[in-house]
């Protein structure tokens, strides 16, 4: 196994970014069994061999889908970004701790985030926990751009 | 040259990454040339010094550039995950024939996938590859978690 | 800290690739602002305890959210990637002045792509700091793939 796998840090960083993404992925099938239930379809060749009538009514956005999509998009613009950083952040040595209250934070933050966006909990809950994954984040890029910087 | 790139494993995931990845930019270039072969453009300085009525009828939607950038946004979410979790996966140390097999049948599924989504293929050609794609990149998070989770 | 950290070229990589991810998610709160100062929400729960009516004047899309929102989804379509191979093509050991020229090229490329989408400065602005940036990271997979290609 590589040396960087003996590394605690980045132990505990491909634990949590393994987990992330896992769970980011999991709302593609989210997503279909929404589409399957509404009956809500985007491409005429998931429809089957309808006739033109029942495929026109099959062929519609969903409000409960688009939500899934849009927490899937939410997902792609903070998860992704928290491997990029943290990444970089788990491979600058910073203390275990700190490193596992980071990535702690972020995934906890981001499952509260997709469980208020899906079962669409009264606000601040979506906005506070996308926040609290959005500063974790900027607090990495902080200590991998004072620790690293090299025009 | 960093010691990693004389590790097999790593040099294999680095090649199949690179190719998938160049492969899903290429969605960009493709999006534009069916803007422009269908008329159908997004912002208003993109249709140049026309009439304000010429320019209205080009700012719409068209079904095949939807297409494209719908399967330029699967793209998205599901070869950044295979590079993230292939990377980590990667750093495990797995037997070369197996990791070899992980980023073979998941880099042959994004083709097919793209071919089927934009030649629309009858179903269930473009859903068998997606699920193909996910199922390799779980079976490599399975690795990943089951050889290195430190919480 | 990591030896890869004692690299030159990847303590360069690091450096970009943090600044144009931290550029990447402030687009978040941008499309927030504008949201807000336009008045255009996706989701109910988002416009708090209003009259149905005013409800349904709130939950609109509206020209300058939209445009935000498209030059985020373009930050990920070409970011993303550009970190993904950048981050092997560091690993290939280039020049340091090699690899800076693409990195700095590429992270001034996308500021001028974001300032010229959001202030709608005319063509060929926008499109020619977009291929800028895509042939970067494809000079950059050309280089990892002629390197280390391993079927």
């Amino acid at each position: 196994m590589a040396q960087l796998m003996e590394d605690e840090v980045f132990m505990a960083f491909t634990t949590y970014a393994a987990i992330v993404t896992v769970k980011m992925m999991l709302m593609g099938p989210l997503t279909a069994y929404y589409r399957i239930t509404r009956g809500a379809f985007s491409n005429e060749e998931d429809v089957g061999r309808k006739s033109a009538e029942e495929k026109k009514k099959l062929l519609k956005t969903h409000p409960d889908v688009e939500r899934v999509r849009r927490c899937h998009q939410n997902d792609l613009e903070n998860i992704v970004p928290f491997v990029v950083v943290g990444l970089l952040y788990a491979l600058t040595g910073p203390d275990l701790s700190t490193a596992l209250l980071h990535f702690r934070i972020f995934v906890g933050s981001r499952i509260l985030h997709t469980i208020a966006y899906v079962c669409i909990l009264p606000q601040p809950s979506r906005g506070l926990s996308y926040i609290t994954g959005l500063l974790v984040t900027f607090s990495m890029a902080h200590r991998v751009l004072s620790t690293v910087l090299f025009f």
